[in-house]
């Protein structure tokens, strides 16, 4: 029975893998290949830097690419889908789940879209214009059609015997769902039921009619809520009249999951979604100068707010050694805030009923902190600079900072998402902004009205 | 078969239950909550400003006590228990799985703890003192004993008459756990597998031997990495003569993953894991108090530097007005870098094979943007100042502050969890550091060295 330490285990694996491809050892690569889980292949190939990973996927048995390309995370499966040939990208969509057909398929440029679907044969041809026809992001996309459906009248022993016909049973059933002659969901039976019930009970009297189905229009983040929420295992997703379309299973709301929580962490910094540790230099750079270039805007906006007082700078240079410190903490509590207001909106505990509370909250930390904060910054500048008026004023700046910024983390995400905004995405940015120039022109402001 | 938009149905029960608590309609809300299962009354809970929460949690049925503080995030769940009487807090535990009942009882004072133990019936008590021999995080706090162990050398048909012995199945059960008469652990049988084979096959026959186990010592985030790879529902858990302890089911697994990705984005705000979105204004503002002092150290560590520079700031005073471009800049990009790299330790991506590659990826990075952005830069102040001198500077010191910016954004990291320190925590104080000193100090000494 294995059971090595699996990270060290992997750890290890890529450092062999990696010397042996480094070596030119390609029959070593494939045997250790065809030996290890296409998901342990996944890994390699996410951890492998882009000359490795060519190298590596020529070396995967192309019967086990499908498998593989859908263990990837999106971006590393993107890359390496973009240098396949059509053909070869028919070829391993055949055995892949309805859910990833339809998100490589979603992913191609035109062109190769076309080449790809005229490569399939009829049938997965029909599955993939079924997975395209629902919304990226909807619960269409993310259900699989491997549901196993009974009728409501049947026994027990005769569900057992049905099932007893196949081969095997989809991966992750924990349900049977119970369908009327129309395909219309009835109810769910769970194989707990199933197996510890008499065999001569009928499905209808055991099973569960209240089981809740999910809109096949439904958001996937919805969606993952409410795996979360009840703890589901599958779930069944039907029409606006009830028809069974498919299921939805577990591991592909994990993936949700972890994107959600990582879009608030990736966007925050302006990294897009799903980046790939190891994408190329050039891709990367693109990416991140459009969000060095937002922040560039704004710099130069508080630059600009700060040349209005050039000329008491001008008599007092110590305010430009001082002038980095307020803007920078009051950033740096909103970005507290704003990071803390995210999250509660993703999960789903911040509405209309409560904001008007945060906000409060929010303002009351920012006044407590502000009082703490701007008496001992004024203690230590007043020390420092042997000049009382100027512990003043920065005690006065630092304390309308941290106030505003409270106000600011606490408003702007739920200002952008009334304007459907992605608040991660733009609520930085809008925070800095405001705290620097809030900051500049407290101190700066201050500054020149009490101090000459 | 309801199917309303979820989010909708909880905000309106949300405000319903608000309206009703705070018009004094007890009676009402009680209702509403013997209606509802203990995931959406501890949505609720979570939902709810303080003085609604204690209210509503006073209306909550004893009976069912236990099942809502198992649905409970770890700040809400803790806040509530800290105002329980020991006897009520043993009494919510009894219905408990044996995970939440460890994290409870690990999470109270020692006094309140005897109080709990010693309200407990001995059967309860036991539970929780092999509970609690686990350590926290670790893959045995994580796990349940409601494990079903069947025998080798019996037939399918045997398997199916013991389940029907039994009222239920433990929720999430999809495997059966194949143990020999000393609990050593030999295999499982998925339910799938019982149900598509005929009933006089044998276990032994069928059964899969190559099943990983979870060594019970092993930490949560590598279980739930294991999970998340091989798509499992449940893992059986062994100790090291492979004798079988329990397993872990994915949905304790789905609260790992999000925790994990949510620590990154919390601790790079200096705030701790799972906060509570509306834990009482004096403790939110201790926590992060802690993290404004550090960030008011650096900022002080900072503008400590840019006073060797007064001199030249009173001759130019252009320069203090200029000098919070670079710095802003470099902060922006390491943090970019700073995020990606963290993500990808969590991830298991980067390791010592691949990390000097990622440090050559991101210097690469830093000098293709420092490029772009100083050029432009040069160009924006030239032109406003009508100064080139003062472009080439500022050009300067903004190739030098991404570069460096790049690199310590990948470093840091690496080095904090060589350290055994806390990446995500430690790692933006130690970037900003960084970047504030480079950035002040190449602008301001290259215009030093360069215009006076």
């Amino acid at each position: 029975m294995p059971d090595v330490v699996e990270q060290d285990y992997t750890l290890e694996q890529l450092q062999q893998v990696t010397k042996a491809i480094n070596s030119g050892q390609f029959v070593q690569v494939r045997q250790t290949l065809a030996e290890i889980p296409p998901c342990d292949t996944a890994l390699l190939l996410e951890s492998s830097p882009l000359k490795i990973r060519s190298t590596l996927w020529k070396l995967v048995d192309p019967d086990i690419q499908g498998d593989v390309l859908e263990e990837l995370s999106e971006d590393v499966r993107l890359s390496i889908i973009a240098k396949m040939e059509p053909e070869l990208i028919a070829a391993a969509t055949e055995d892949m789940d309805d859910d990833d057909l339809g998100e490589v398929l979603r992913s191609l440029p035109d062109p190769v879209y076309q080449d790809v679907i005229s490569a399939m044969d009829s049938q997965d041809r029909a599955r993939a214009t079924l997975a395209l026809s629902y919304a990226e992001d909807s619960a269409g996309a993310l259900m699989n059609g491997d549901t196993i459906t009974i009728r409501p009248d049947v026994s027990l022993d005769v569900v057992l015997r049905y099932l007893r016909l196949k081969e095997e049973l989809p991966q992750g059933t924990d349900d049977l769902y119970v369908v009327d002659k129309e395909n219309r969901f009835l109810g769910s039976l769970p194989l707990g039921v199933l197996l510890t019930n008499p065999p001569d009970r009928l499905v209808e009297e055991l099973m569960n009619e209240e089981r809740e189905t999910i809109p096949v229009s439904m958001k996937e983040s919805d969606v993952a809520q409410l795996f979360e929420r009840h703890n589901w295992i599958s779930a069944p997703v039907v029409d606006d009249q009830s028809q069974l379309l498919g299921r939805i299973t577990i591991d592909d709301i994990v993936d949700v999951i972890r994107e959600d929580a990582e879009h608030s962490l990736l966007s925050m910094a302006g990294l897009e979604d799903e980046e790939d540790t190891f994408a190329p230099v050039l891709k990367s750079s693109q990416r991140r100068s459009i969000w060095l270039g937002i922040n560039l805007l704004t710099a130069l906006l508080a630059a600009f707010v700060a040349s209005f007082f050039e000329s008491t700078l001008d008599i007092l240079p110590i305010l430009a050694v001082l002038n980095g410190i307020v803007p920078s903490m009051g950033g740096v509590a909103g970005s507290q805030t704003l990071t803390l207001v995210i999250r509660g909106i993703a999960l789903g505990h911040v509405n209309q009923t409560n904001q008007r509370f945060l906000l409060g909250k929010e303002f009351a930390i920012g006044a407590l902190n502000g009082i703490l904060w701007s008496l001992l910054i004024a203690g230590v500048v007043a020390l420092w600079q042997w000049d009382f008026k100027l512990g003043a004023v920065i005690a006065f700046a630092m304390f309308m900072n941290l106030v505003a910024a409270g106000i600011a983390g606490a408003s702007i995400p739920l200002i952008l998402k009334r304007m459907k905004i992605d608040p991660a995405l733009a609520g930085s940015v809008v925070l800095t902004t405001v705290t620097d120039i809030v900051g500049i022109f407290a101190f700066l402001g201050t500054a020149t009205w009490f101090l000459l």
